[in-house]
């Protein structure tokens, strides 16, 4: 016989053993199911494809003497995935597009920003979804603040051209940290607007921030902020990491500084964006290239460093919108050979380059074999273009391709306005040759329609392996956050 | 007060459930730790990277009319990695060096068969060790049997040329099934060995199997089985997918027959390459590479059968030596646009399209004019190029172009060899033209850096996540199947 005490106390213990099992085996059903994500990082490297990374690591290994791979930090992200990028009407897509169904877990048609395929519905994003939940939202890019891709998280217009709409609906949307170039057209398309965006935007509430000592002193206690970068290059972005000059401000410096403005017990959701691989990629420019993308993984370790310190809360989440350039890491004419290593010759990206061109055209001596062979010199201090030492002189052939577009383009006919920017044809031959010489070939000055790899460490990252769709992305985003509606 | 049955019966049950829960969490916590996995299926795409699945996928969705993706079966797979591609000695690597990375687990020099960089030392293969401990081994490929991606599996040789000694390594190993196209040099490099390998494999107790029929009857009683097949293409490969008679065997009758002659307690590991994939991004065939893919697919189907009956058991990995001919889902004269569709016009691969140009070399009518337009009917009904329904129509440029290649390379001067079978430059300008208007671009001819595609399912499917290196994937196998040892 036992007494009713002792009886008690078995019971008791069972009870207690019972509910702690039971509370494990409750957290590990539940595995793969909403969880207590209270920070997300969304990085977009847009146009970064497979080749982008393999590139990239390729060349930081070849720096250091050695054949294969140097990994890019998101390399070592625990869960790997790739994502589709087809839009609802071209299999071949754009940013607006690809941007949306990122953003509202819905496929668009192209150029529209956050709106249904006949551009009259508004779909309601993750950014706008996390905002109404409580959570702080930021949105930090390399380009223009009201480039498609930012714009997707908070404007809804039906074509990504309609800049100063854009830009008004940035101001509206009340979320708490941009960071990014500029506004492409603060006083309107044509300086018709009778309100300036930037003013507009400290009227409503916005701490405008566009010098660098302004930024450092920005703090959480200024409220809602926009950054726009103090110092910009074409299309009101940030200049290219090649040609950054000291003290410029940078998408990692943008990144720290959200973790700072956007940190709390609310939690946030921000999106950065390395809006200039894609430039890159138009431009099929692969020296820059590699450094934009060192410039967008080190804006990753921003994250990365958070993440260390609230591994429980945080995700973050490296993708892309799609691949821009088909390119190739490898060439018809140097086969089995890479030289990857040549591209750390380039000192300027495409986009200074073609300021040389323009310079040679409108300082012409009068002799132009003369200015044919001051520019190939400056082909060699900028490009490492024709230099015995490295390797890289030009053969009579190339030779000849680039002297018969020097005199017929920089000598005599002026430019063609590409996409983005200026296109010389002369610097741009100059540029492919370089990339052949390194081993790199380009498919496309365009996007292709190829799968984008998807990186995720953190909680929940194990739902973005599999070969998922874009619109895949926000929705397990939502889930995670707990901020989904029906609307998704 | 209670009386001790009571108490007793009150133990028993809390040890019961205790027990219970201690099960279910042991093998919750042993997820990811060494399984049973009994049959594993590898498939190596040879040079199938990222974007021949996409293009792929995109050709599928366009015969339905669609825009976007039809998916493959292996993209459905849950588990998603990459894999690096790099040799000991060079970025780009070669079948041979990537082989026996994905064999031994060690980088290797370019075209060693699992062996060290100096060729001195012999790595034991992944394929070998299942083999001593009891697993049954299957080797199974769409080229040559002694080709270096199935060699690197039971041979050890210097270079991957040495198809003799590969073949002699091949019998000696005592795997239990082999299945390919046949032996290159059966007789040696001159004829000059005093045994055939294929009397040689006989005696030494192989059913050597090279009719339908027999094939057909071949079952798991015959013991040890090498099936050549009935029917080869170039380089005694299985006819291109595309080139397919009625009644051919094809990789997925391979697949399945090795499934039917290797299933059995012990369990098995099975190598299956899908090896013409290369071959067509070598001559930049995207029509013939997509049909290649979707047989690919098929085989593929087989060891997904083969799972659903044994799920808990099985584990299939797709994936990829390197990626061949710098693939890009888009083109520069394209642009944005992309009309995959047109491949499905092209009716046969590039080795048939050549042997048109052969004829026709070899039967000139002497009006070299009327050879040409002759030729263009040809091109229209192959090839599907020059035919204003489909809106393939050459414009000037292309058809100046293809004519002074007629009359140079066909009705003047002869071909070139290339690296697989004849490069004839007329065909391959206008399945050029033909990729172009499709909206596909090639970036070499040869093999890329980029890393390539990862897809498991299956038990330690979930291994295969991440980035790893090719060296990890035999590792990886080799512990989920327990054949590790310190040699690894």
């Amino acid at each position: 016989m036992i007494n009713r005490k002792y009886f008690l106390r078995i019971l008791w213990i069972t009870i207690w053993i019972l509910a702690a099992h039971i509370n494990i085996l409750a957290n590990t059903y539940y595995e793969g199911e909403p969880k207590n994500v209270k920070y997300v990082f969304l990085f977009i490297g847009d146009g970064m494809g497979h080749a982008q990374v393999s590139t990239t690591e390729a060349y930081l290994a070849a720096l250091k003497g050695n054949t294969g791979f140097e990994p890019l930090n998101f390399s070592g992200f625990p869960h790997i995935g790739q994502s589709t990028t087809y839009a609802n009407n071209r299999l071949i897509t754009g940013s607006a597009a690809a941007g949306t169904a990122l953003a509202t877990g819905k496929k668009t048609n192209i150029n529209r920003i956050s709106m249904d395929p006949a551009a009259t519905v508004p779909y309601e994003t993750i950014a706008e979804k996390a905002k109404k939940q409580g959570f702080k939202v930021g949105i930090v890019t390399s380009v223009s603040i009201d480039h498609a891709t930012p714009a997707v998280f908070y404007a809804h217009q039906p074509d990504r051209d309609m800049y100063f709409e854009i830009g008004i609906d940035l101001i509206n949307s009340g979320f708490d940290y941009f960071a990014g170039g500029g506004f492409l057209i603060p006083d309107g398309m044509w300086n018709d607007q009778e309100v300036n965006l930037t003013t507009l935007a400290a009227e409503k509430g916005y701490a405008v921030v566009n010098s660098a000592e302004a930024f450092r002193n920005l703090k959480p206690g200024n409220g809602k902020s926009l950054v726009l970068s103090p110092r910009t290059a074409g299309g009101a972005s940030l200049p290219y990491a090649i040609d950054t000059h000291p003290g410029d401000l940078t998408l990692a410096d943008f990144t720290a500084k959200g973790i700072e403005m956007l940190s709390g017990d609310e939690g946030f959701f921000m999106m950065i964006e390395g809006g200039k691989i894609d430039w890159l990629g138009h431009a099929n420019d692969a020296a820059s290239l590699v450094r934009e993308m060192i410039a967008f993984s080190e804006a990753v370790d921003k994250a990365l460093d958070f993440y260390h310190e609230y591994p429980e809360n945080t995700l973050i989440i490296v993708t892309s919108d799609h691949e821009t350039g088909g390119l190739s890491l490898g060439h018809v004419a140097t086969k089995y050979e890479t030289n990857v290593e040549l591209l750390k010759y380039q000192r300027s990206s495409v986009e200074e380059l073609n300021k040389i061109v323009a310079h040679f055209r409108v300082n012409q001596s009068g002799d132009s074999e003369e200015d044919f062979n001051r520019m190939l010199r400056a082909l060699e201090f900028d490009l490492g273009l024709h230099n015995r030492k490295y390797g890289t002189l030009l053969d009579d052939e190339e030779m000849a391709v680039l002297k018969e577009l020097f005199m017929t383009t920089v000598m005599g006919i002026g430019t063609e306005k590409g996409s983005y920017g200026y296109s010389e044809p002369f610097m741009a031959k100059a540029i492919e040759i370089m990339n052949k010489k390194a081993g790199i070939a380009w498919g496309t000055g365009s996007h292709t329609g190829v799968n984008v790899p998807v990186y995720a460490i953190g909680t929940g990252a194990e739902r973005f392996t599999g070969v998922i769709d874009n619109t895949d992305i926000p929705k397990i985003i939502g889930e995670l956050m707990g901020v989904l509606s029906s609307e998704f």
